[in-house]
């Protein structure tokens, strides 16, 4: 096993327990005391710093994770019968409101449930189908458990062509796949096996890994692509050449949650060492959002800004790998990255997390939780590395 | 007439002669050097610091404005042949690759003109009526001028929906009108009745007119919003309280050019001094691209980047009501904003102005041209800003 000297040993163990007051004293309290909706169901998502809600919408992606988080908590952490309460109060929104007349997830409603945006994001039903699953054995009830395996193949059935009328791009002249469907079919596929304990899934989890491998992962220029055209290459223009070093960096965790081969393990890591290398920005620190792989500019506006969930992914996979794959540059990066991100990020004033730093990791907004910022990638990342810490700790 | 004191009127001369060594000497020549795609036809908009191309995408709103903006050169400041070949160079892509079956713009074609993104923003064709009326004056060709009036018309039967199939939203729960349209509206008429010569398209300027005095003005609260609720309101969500000083600031200077009633004339100058006092940026300086009315978070993470186009629109509204209005806040507020952007987003290298500033006014990006950034905005700015500095320069 890894050899930890007494130094890293000591700082490890603070930052474990830092984590875990993080999560249990700060990150869930907020969510419980603000974000649930009594008098509709469901929950508010969009808080200001101290929790006060600017925007009653409720975003059918923020629903359904806050879903999994609650109930995740219930299934691993203990079975705390508010958690299971607080999952409850989402399925029974989601149960209620969630869907149109064909089952499709709708991407927005009103707080009172009436529909805003349609099922354009087929993100939403897959993140249904990992709050139905985990729901579903928090709460014992079979049907839960039906209803995610029933959404899933849904899914499957529409993951050709997933934004359906909704779809503007016009893909016999260009067609263009996304890592981002890739790592949510493999979370699909890990939440469905680890909760309706089927061995099924196992296929799906090895072709993706197989796909992130061969397609997504380019060795000879030590890049991990966010695009990838139908002929497998990456074509050179903003859309092909754009990086998402957060994507990898979650997925990466994801796929070492999968195997324990010790080569698979090693590309990993070797894959997001590179990922990390490219994407910390030398200048101000932290983890660029989007790059481009030639350096050239990006299509988006904000891709220099520093977000809360692309360092708590980065920090956890390389805690993760690095322990896995005993690489010492990967634990110098998790020292690196959680002291880049703790000082920045961490509200000590008011709990939680700030979500967005501007280029030069200054804060760029006070809100706790929006549109896209929920009860969801804080928690698990705090959950995760408390789990690893104490197995890299308990080696002598 | 305005008293323009002596160290204003040697500023406001040296400021006019800048904008058309600016405009001659640099901008112009950027596009007329790297844009035209001698290959395919039509412009190559993502241009590099250095002119270089770094995608060879086209973008309808782009390809549109750029006709529009050589055939508009032709027309005002000289008949130069190469301005009119230009224009017909992206008139002859238009007219092969530009609409699908039924006659509707697409969004973006590749470099050889195949379709990649479907008709699904009507914006491309108000932008087309822009390049057909302003190309069909400048080559004399009624064809061209019958063509534009024939999209524009199309456009009327679309307007109650504009994006049909694509419409993701659910207006029966929540209908929000957007200031944008409007303005698109105006600008629309304004070009038709200038290419044209056809009166009728006051009155669509007079609807216009009066629906921002009413319902996008709020004169209670000193506020021009960007969005409004189908009774009327200013709905309390972060849909309802966004605000883009930058589209006021252009609708402004728009609807000044459409009016010699000085009651209205004021009421712009007053709508565009609370726009540029609650837009600018106390702390770095600058305009603001997007806020919330209420101080809260927008769901925009650039809403604090500096962007070129909102600069352009702000120095010349304040310059245009200024002068019209002889209001010498406003003329304060030009020299402000002139002193501002000059230096940070002018490229003294190689030409043209960079299109992208973080919060603090550091430069983000280094593109001359993309996806939304073609010859468009800056050279109309200086164009507007070199005539009407040369009024206030005639008056004693």
């Amino acid at each position: 096993m890894m050899n930890i000297d007494s130094t890293d040993r000591q700082r490890l163990s603070e930052i474990r327990d830092l984590y875990a007051e993080n999560l249990y004293e700060s990150v869930i309290p907020f969510w419980e005391r603000h974000s649930i909706d009594t008098d509709h169901g469901g929950y508010l998502t969009c808080l200001e710093r101290d929790g006060s809600v600017y925007d009653t919408d409720k975003f059918m992606w923020l629903q359904a994770r806050e879903i999994w988080m609650f109930s995740h908590l219930y299934n691993r952490v203990r079975p705390e019968s508010r958690w299971l309460e607080f999952a409850s109060i989402g399925i029974s929104f989601l149960e209620r409101f969630g869907t149109d007349d064909k089952g499709d997830f709708y991407f927005a409603l009103r707080q009172d449930g009436k529909p805003l945006v349609a099922p354009y994001n087929i993100y939403s039903d897959c993140f249904a189908v990992l709050a139905y699953a985990e729901y579903g054995r928090a709460s014992g009830d079979p049907a839960m458990l039906a209803k995610a395996i029933a959404i899933h193949e849904r899914i499957g059935k529409r993951k050709s062509d997933p934004k359906g009328i909704y779809n503007k791009q016009i893909t016999e002249n260009r067609e263009i796949k996304t890592f981002g469907f890739s790592m949510i079919e493999l979370n699909m596929a890990q939440v469905l096996m680890q909760n309706t304990g089927d061995s099924r899934y196992m296929s799906t989890i090895s072709e993706v890994t197989e796909s992130i491998l061969n397609d997504f992962i380019d060795h000879e220029n030590n890049i991990v692509y966010e695009r990838l055209g139908a002929d497998g290459s990456h074509p050179d223009c903003m859309e092909g050449r754009l990086l998402c070093p957060g994507h990898v960096c979650e997925v990466l965790w994801f796929l070492a949650k999968s195997t324990d081969d010790p080569e698979l393990l090693k590309e990993f890591a070797q894959a997001l060492k590179w990922t990390l290398e490219r994407g910390w920005d030398r200048d101000h620190g932290g983890i660029f959002y989007y790059q481009d792989s030639e350096g050239l500019p990006t299509d988006k506006l904000e891709s220099e800004m520093k977000l809360w969930w692309v360092h708590d992914e980065a920090i956890y996979a390389a805690l993760l790998l690095g322990y896995l794959t005993e690489d010492e540059q990967l634990i110098e990066w998790f020292f690196r990255l959680h002291d880049w991100s703790w000082p920045r990020f961490v509200d000590s004033e008011y709990g939680e997390w700030f979500g967005y730093l501007y280029h030069n990791g200054e804060r760029a907004k006070s809100l706790k939780g929006g549109k896209w910022k929920g009860f969801f990638h804080l928690p698990r990342f705090l959950l995760e590395s408390i789990d690893t810490l104490d197995l890299m700790l308990e080696t002598p």
